[in-house]
């Protein structure tokens, strides 16, 4: 029973070794000495599925702590449990782990190329390894078999998570490229915000890409009504201007910004798909829950929280009519770290402080972009604040907010937390979100440990097409592009590139 | 598909009323309009479950963004996956929502109220409603039915978590009276730290608990050395001074503290409980997790964690020899919302940057209390944080951390994280997160985003007994009581309180 040297590292193991022990390969289960007799491992994650079709449902930057929050935002809207609390309980549910080949801390770039790939590659690089060898996403693979094809989000459609499903570059800030590669895939379906990368004003290469995409058959729409209307099997939809994504669901709702909803676009996609006739694979991002996370703004977290909840409902319909469909709904990583804390004596102020949430009738990005003047004062700061976020603002934090918003930076900033990233929007939020002038029942008691991702394990589910009830424990991120691809009936392989020679390439970029 | 007034609430639901709504019992998915097909319930959580002994293993004050940080630690010792990991991928795995009666914010004495009774009560509470009725802990069902009984934990044994399977009390810092009603119920097994509150000169009452207990027929135990020697079935074992809990594991390997470890506890418990021979019920209690998350304290933190695990292999190695004992594993709330995050260009300092966790060789209370002098001046705080933490600290955090340690509160003590709950822990540790002036990689890449509980759902765990593969999807803190009683063949029900009476209740308190 005595193991007094397990902690005792110093000792035995460097720091410095511990880094590249905490890097690649698991060392896994053979490691241990001595393997505990019952200790069997859960069964193939992928068994018994066959799918004719596949959704992938991607949460972008969100975890369980967002999961509680969520539920609870949706309580008090008659809506809860939520959909997605739903599911974990049904199907094949379990945790997956998001690294990425060189990072215990996944971005959305590798992220998704483990998914789309089964292949862990460097963060930023999108369905390419580092040395840039490529490697072939899902979507080719099922269109050489004659499925069709979709990609729908509420970010610009040219951002990583929708792109590496598709494209092949090794910096996922190659908008311009991934556009470009778009047009030579054909996909059925492209639906998310960010025209720019697709009109000639604003591409460096000067190519009309819209044009180009109608020359291919697609309809090219712009606006609801135009969604609304349009019965096209080939359809390229971007519902905002230049490099916009699509708004935050709070700001669509309340503030009156032009945009189908998530949903919107989901149902339209899968109407345009299922009638296609030859099986597909669609993946659906909620990618705004990150942004929300990254500014650390737990109004527009919530919001894109029931925005999925919304476009989720309309997937499990499909679902429910079309049983050989398998739904995976999963986040990518988490981001922020925010949670719902205990406040007030016997924490007796946390359920009144978290039901003022609903005061927010706006996104910090669009109160700093659009509700406030450039470079505003501390009054009006305060009144901003005080009207779009129903949050009453002491002086003092409304002179930081506008010294921040003039660009200062003054010394007590390193009292703010790790890796704030330089966004003004993430100072902001940091500021609300410790504002604890205010009486504590009226501002949200949610606060953030970051402004970056985390390195969190994110709740996974896997529904329909004979997922029937099981846990899948802890599984890595590239596991689903297995468990896609033995649904579908074939194998693929990408090559693997091995952690340390990523890294010395990584350290020498 | 035009659900616009989704999030429109500023019009229809006050904050006030949505405070309403987030209290109290769930409305459950009635409340939603049309019915998703195929959206059906888990199966009954104790379904085919069938006990002789359970043995209840409490993680306090943790959740999935420490299991993740606790994954990437035991990478670097050669133990990943984790045999928590594991568990999640067997047996029958889900979520548990950690909500007391009146806030969605739980501390340990409803928490374990919870388990123990299948009711809900406030925060502060063990096993007794606000209006002081009384509440019947499983462990006095089990034992009514002639099964043995214990408590084991590394804080003192008179804390909420494994109080409140005993004793009923309104308020949980009644330890006095706990102590009293540990004697009164006589279970077979009491380990853990804080001898204080059994001794005569440390009682109000004068009593001499001790004594009380030998004439009762229990050998008491106060070292390492008497737990080895000793072979009796009844047993108090109290292994810290006052009201000392257990050395965190990280000072009991490093620092010298002597303590058994929690294995150590686990394993003497269960060899005198499974000598019994007439079926047990032992709660097991990783409990110093909560206090170093309270603290900001990840190598705290990381270390109570591996403690845990190997006490849980000794719960393990029990299950495999004795498959009729069932293991329920779950931490009670989360605490500090610690995270993992992503650091520098790509995040590529994020691995080489957690590997310094390696560098802590003492918890933060340790360094407080025994490692640097009352009221230390800079220099000496900057040499005790590299001795014992290997951090180098800037001149200007060692002044901030002194000027916390002789008691002052600088203005921009309000760039610190909500909730600091006063603790000069916590403040130190916060300081110590944000210490962004060292070298990335020098610095473990953990933030905190409060130095409270969390609301966040928690990872659960039941194995053996006929606990097959299945989801438990999000199930409450109260159904692990029913789970208990279905597993050992009987049911009661304790009298539930409205809500809204105890939340009056506690508001004239």
């Amino acid at each position: 029973m005595k193991r007094r040297d397990l902690l005792r590292l110093g000792a035995t193991v460097s720091a410095g070794a511990a880094a590249g022990l905490l890097q690649g390969p698991l060392p896994g289960a053979s490691r241990r000495a001595t393997p505990v007799p019952g200790m069997t491992p859960a069964s193939k994650a992928s068994e018994g599925i066959r799918a004719r079709n596949i959704i992938f449902f991607a949460y972008d930057g969100t975890g369980y702590e967002d999961l509680a929050t969520a539920s609870f935002f949706a309580r008090s809207l008659g809506r809860s449990p939520l959909h997605f609390e739903n599911l974990l309980g049904m199907g094949r549910s379990g945790l997956m782990r998001p690294e990425s080949l060189t990072s215990v801390v996944t971005d959305s770039a590798a992220a998704t190329t483990a998914w789309a790939t089964g292949q862990r590659v460097v963060n930023g690089a999108l369905s390419m390894h580092i040395d840039e060898r490529e490697l072939v996403p899902i979507l080719h693979l099922a269109k050489d078999r004659g499925m069709a094809t979709g990609l729908v989000t509420s970010t610009r459609i040219t951002h990583a998570t929708p792109a590496g499903w598709i494209a092949r570059v090794p910096s996922r800030g190659m908008e311009d490229e991934i556009a470009a590669q778009y047009l030579d895939f054909e996909p059925d379906i492209l639906m998310g915000g960010g025209a720019g990368r697709f009109q000639a004003e604003m591409r460096s290469d000067g190519r009309d890409l819209l044009g180009e995409f109608r020359q291919a058959g697609y309809e090219v729409l712009r606006t609801p009504a135009e969604l609304a209307a349009s019965t096209g099997d080939r359809v390229l939809g971007l519902f905002s201007e230049g490099t916009r994504h699509l708004p935050f669901e709070v700001d669509r709702v309340n503030r009156g910004v032009e945009s189908p909803s998530l949903a919107d676009l989901t149902f339209s996609a899968l109407q345009r798909l299922e009638g296609a006739g030859r099986g597909f694979v669609l993946q659906v991002e909620a990618g705004r829950i990150d942004h929300a996370n990254h500014h650390n703004d737990p109004a527009g977290m919530v919001g894109d929280w029931m925005a999925a909840e919304e476009a989720l409902e309309v997937v499990l319909r499909h679902v429910a009519r079309n049983p050989d469909t398998l739904l995976i709904a999963v986040p990518d990583h988490d981001t922020g770290g925010g949670v719902t804390y205990g406040i007030g004596r016997r924490y007796t102020h946390s359920t009144p402080a978290l039901a003022s949430l609903h005061r927010r009738q706006a996104s910090l990005e669009w109160l700093l972009r659009d509700g406030l003047p450039r470079n505003p004062d501390p009054t009006t700061v305060a009144a901003g604040v005080e009207e779009y976020l129903g949050l009453p603002l002491a002086s003092r934090r409304a002179e930081q907010i506008s010294a921040v918003l003039a660009g200062e930076r003054p010394e007590e900033w390193d009292w703010g937390h790790p890796n704030a990233q330089g966004s003004r929007n993430n100072r902001v939020g940091h500021l609300l979100s410790i504002s604890d002038e205010t009486p504590p029942v009226q501002r949200a008691n949610i606060n953030f440990a970051t402004g970056a991702h985390t390195g969190g394990f994110v709740p996974l589910v896997l529904h329909g097409a004979g997922a029937t009830q099981g846990n899948l424990g802890v599984i890595d991120n590239t596991e689903l592009f297995r468990i896609m691809t033995d649904a579908l009936g074939f194998r693929y392989e990408n090559p693997a590139m091995d952690p340390r020679a990523a890294r010395e390439a990584e350290t020498s970029d």
